[in-house]
């Protein structure tokens, strides 16, 4: 899957033809057609690889950065996390925000993945925001995901100063007014 | 260009074949190209007219909620305003930042239109914060931009809880603390 990973780097994941996806993969149509039964199929499948190592690198940093039972250290490194993969040089926008706002429907099955993303971060804020006692948790939780992911979006655009570290910094200040 | 807004409600965009797009507008090709020489520019174009109607109505709001020289006002109502854009039963995503993220490209003619939209959103945020007398107005202005493009994107995903209410009442309390 990695000539898939390089094709969306430069490219509009679903607006790739089937060609061009089979010209970079190196392989013939049926045999695509066997393993994944369709193009839309192989956008899945990628989104989920894309979503295992997301989280997979994600949590590993916060359990670097935390201990357990630790929930304003872990939030922070929510953040720092985002520092880091937003400072990359091959920081190219999220896979599952650019999917879903290219769909517009969330009946799509790629558009499932990026909901099920967005909302497993949410889960995340939300779990820690109540583990330290915040009354609004689910409001002050949607705000976190807002930054979050409008720091990517922040990022993308160039507007604005340092986008993951003005988020970071927000977020230290709401938890401070929250607790 | 009313045929364009409704198509970009169901489709891709920059996705969306020349020959659609003429189907859709009841014009032949030759014609377009008279007008606009290309599709591209007929993309941007139809950015350029978007830009110009949803600043419009962006600061009418302000200027009806808010008196001269009322900055805080002025601040909580670019988030009335999205809470009213977002509960809009047509709310379809901002099409600057669906465009953009859809092209992942700097140099794009359309790409320029996005940045110039949360350009202007960030100078708005930042003269009001600065004329508030709060010293970091520099990063604060980017944490109002997260959380007002970061609303849009959560309100897409259907993600977290009323996500511009949130946005509005975190960003109140984040003046709160700054001031």
């Amino acid at each position: 899957m990695q000539t898939l990973d390089t094709l969306s780097q430069t490219q509009n994941v679903l607006g790739v033809g089937i060609n061009a996806l089979l010209k970079e993969a190196g392989v013939a149509k049926a045999s695509l057609y066997d393993h994944f039964g369709s193009k839309e199929a192989l956008i899945v499948a990628w989104l989920d690889q894309q979503q295992i190592r997301w989280f997979g690198y994600f949590d590993a940093h916060v359990a670097a950065k935390a201990g357990l039972g630790e929930p304003a250290r872990e939030l922070d490194a929510a953040f720092s996390f985002l520092e880091a993969w937003l400072a990359r040089d091959d920081f190219a926008g999220c896979p599952f925000l650019t999917t879903y706002l290219q769909l517009r429907s969330a009946d799509h099955p790629a558009g499932l993945r990026a909901r099920q993303y967005s909302d497993r971060l949410y889960a995340f804020f939300r779990s820690r925001l109540h583990a330290l006692g915040v009354s609004n948790s689910r409001e002050l939780a949607t705000s976190y995901l807002e930054l979050f992911l409008g720091a990517i979006v922040v990022q993308q655009l160039g507007s604005g100063t340092r986008a993951a570290r003005s988020a970071r910094r927000t977020a230290r200040a709401l938890l401070e007014g929250a607790v």
